[in-house]
């Protein structure tokens, strides 16, 4: 697997690798943008090119109910559809399932539930949430799990695990029969192809040779030796990486460090390891140092929509009274492009005005803090020096917390 | 007046020129996309820069009300708030009084009313309308006028554009005794022009040698010889440029076209010549052929964000069904970076979907396609050739509406 996943640099149990998939290297530890229906809401893609980011992930669930990943598929996969030449990752769609549709049953088979957009009734298995990951033809894809509830007591987090266990074997014995079918497999030329400028996609001889990957997703609630079971049975059936996944539903951050503590030992080191929907910019810091290679977010993304910036000097609403005036930009140890430009009165006039840029901006700003934190976390492992990083990034997140610019 | 304005070619009616303001220089016919309170609706202005956009519109009524024209003043004017370098023009506030504020009462001093935003008393008069845009520091700014309603009898329309005359006198007067106090003029150095990259914008000689212009504004309904002595009696005061307003208000469009016909005789040719509030793609070639050299309309930024785009075929609804399968561009003819890289059934998805993509992708395009018209004009005109472009474009909206593609 050598040629997929290979360690470059060890920090203390950190480390840096490239991840090579069929249309990009990705150098982790990585931090992917949420992009739930096919676009990181307000952003284009060509600015997210300029912002460096090199894998993005989209959600099954969403792009099955619309506009259908037959449709998808149809038209070249999740790559051509979205024009996103890099690499994207697509969750399977168990998550969304549990936490987003009305009605849900759930049986041995899979998933019976009905759509948050208009009732109608679906189902998803193993198998086809397997069958839409390869017609959306992301390069990293993921097992269809149970993301069991919380708080869970033991017995209920023992059954749940072992369905997800018992998922996972379905999951990989469909991809292994159908991963022929990613439709970058049956595409020569076209237009996307054509146009590219993107070294990577326009050779052809590089996506034929190259496969999807499956990962594996590590249950067990809050339970470590659940963990540790769910940890050494997934490792056994065999993926490409492995996910650690229900965590970061509700439970105390100490817990959920407590779990990834609890897991990480059991999972090989030769693999891609991937914190499911983590977390804020001191987080994603923290758990690159235990080990974490990849993780994904809608914090950022999200928070900017609703006014909250992450800056070198701690989060700050845009919407405060003493930014109307305050001509400096919103981080003057930034360089992204906003804060070259903008100032922080005129983001507050964009914000308190509801005006669409101020979403625009905003994200653009919270994805250039995070892709340069992790940036600074994947420099800081190379030169050996993470744990200074570490107690910087603490001491920042001490200073904001008693300025009281740490909304809930 | 030559430094501002110079006609560079003639094609019957129809004439090239080069407004020269204090921030940039502009070829005419232009088309002035809207950005209402310092934003044009989902358009970064580096994307604005890309489009070649070299004046936009902002409205004082707006901005006067939020963030308040002392804040924007105080910041630098508007140039500087809104981190944007190249030509302004301001609307008087004049006409968003009339439509969107609720409880005014008009006298001869000005008019009193209530905000659309949270029902607060204001008083906008010709002196406090001039102050504000002078405030607000815009290249080109605007006369009080009262915007006369429609249908209006010829009595009513008289007194209108009788108040319309004597308010134009009084803005004058004001400007002239005040327009030394444009916050350009007491701005040295300072964060945005020590980071510019502009040239005309770094060369503070030339800032401070160049002053705000302020244009008249012809009233007087859908009279034709009311319309004459408003040009006759506006140009005697004396003023660097001349708007016509009060059109697209609710009138026939051959109506509209009727009253710029009988106005622009009356009209100096060696000042320009700004049709207010208008049009579609095609209007704004037609006005263009007669002779008008500025014009400006929410239609293309409003249009987008209801998913309805201008292309060289004509206008599309991109909700159609027919476009989820269509992985060819917008427009194959046009070279925005929109038609550039996506596809009809994602720009199709993105609306459905409800994503904030949607309206800035297609904000971009529908700008692109109104400065490319405008640039093909221009281009038409210094050939000579501008019939033929002008029956191309009659016979493109003839074949829309053939299609039935023309939503009303």
């Amino acid at each position: 697997m050598s040629d997929f996943f290979q360690i470059d640099a060890l920090c203390g149990s950190a480390r840096t690798s490239r991840l090579r998939t069929a249309h990009s290297d990705v150098e982790t530890p990585v931090f992917m943008p949420v992009g739930t229906v096919a676009t990181v809401k307000g952003v284009p893609q060509e600015t997210l090119e300029e912002l460096g980011v090199e894998i993005l992930l989209a959600n099954t669930y969403h792009l099955f109910l619309r506009p259908g990943t037959e449709t998808i598929r149809k038209l070249g996969g999740l790559h051509r559809f979205m024009s996103w030449e890099r690499a994207v990752l697509t969750d399977s769609g168990g998550y969304q399932v549990f936490s987003l549709s009305d009605l849900r049953k759930l049986r041995e088979e899979g998933v019976e539930f009905r759509s948050h957009l208009d009732g109608a009734l679906h189902f998803l298995s193993p198998e086809t949430a397997t069958a839409a990951q390869i017609a959306l033809g992301a390069d990293i894809i993921m097992a269809f799990d149970e993301c069991t509830e919380y708080p869970a007591d033991r017995e209920h987090a023992r059954e749940s695990m072992e369905m997800t266990v018992r998922w996972a074997e379905r999951c990989k014995r469909y991809f292994e029969e159908h991963k022929e079918e990613v439709p970058w497999k049956s595409v020569v030329g076209g237009r996307w192809s054509v146009a590219s400028s993107d070294p990577a996609f326009a050779n052809d001889q590089r996506l034929t040779t190259n496969d999807q990957h499956l990962f594996g997703i590590v249950q067990g609630g809050m339970h470590a030796e659940l963990r540790r079971e769910s940890a050494e049975r997934t490792v056994e059936i065999g993926f490409r990486g492995y996910a650690i996944g229900g965590l970061s539903v509700g439970e105390p951050r100490t817990l959920t460090r407590e779990m990834v503590e609890a897991t990480l030992p059991h999972l090989p080191q030769g693999a891609p390891r991937y914190l499911m929907g983590v977390g804020t910019p001191d987080e994603i810091v923290e758990y690159a140092a235990l080990g974490i290679d990849m993780m994904d977010c809608v914090l950022p993304t999200r928070a900017a929509r609703h006014g909250l910036l992450y800056t070198s000097e701690g989060k700050l609403a845009i919407k405060n009274a003493r930014f109307a005036q305050d001509d400096g930009p919103l981080d003057p140890r930034c360089g992204c492009r906003v804060c070259a430009r903008y100032s922080r009165a005129y983001l507050r006039h964009l914000y308190n005005s509801g005006e669409t840029l101020a979403a625009v901006l905003n994200t653009i700003h919270n994805l250039a803090f995070y892709l340069d934190t992790m940036r600074q976390v994947r420099q800081s492992i190379k030169l050996g020096h993470l744990e200074a990083f570490l107690s910087e990034v603490r001491s920042r997140s001490l200073n904001s917390s008693a300025q009281g610019e740490d909304p809930a």
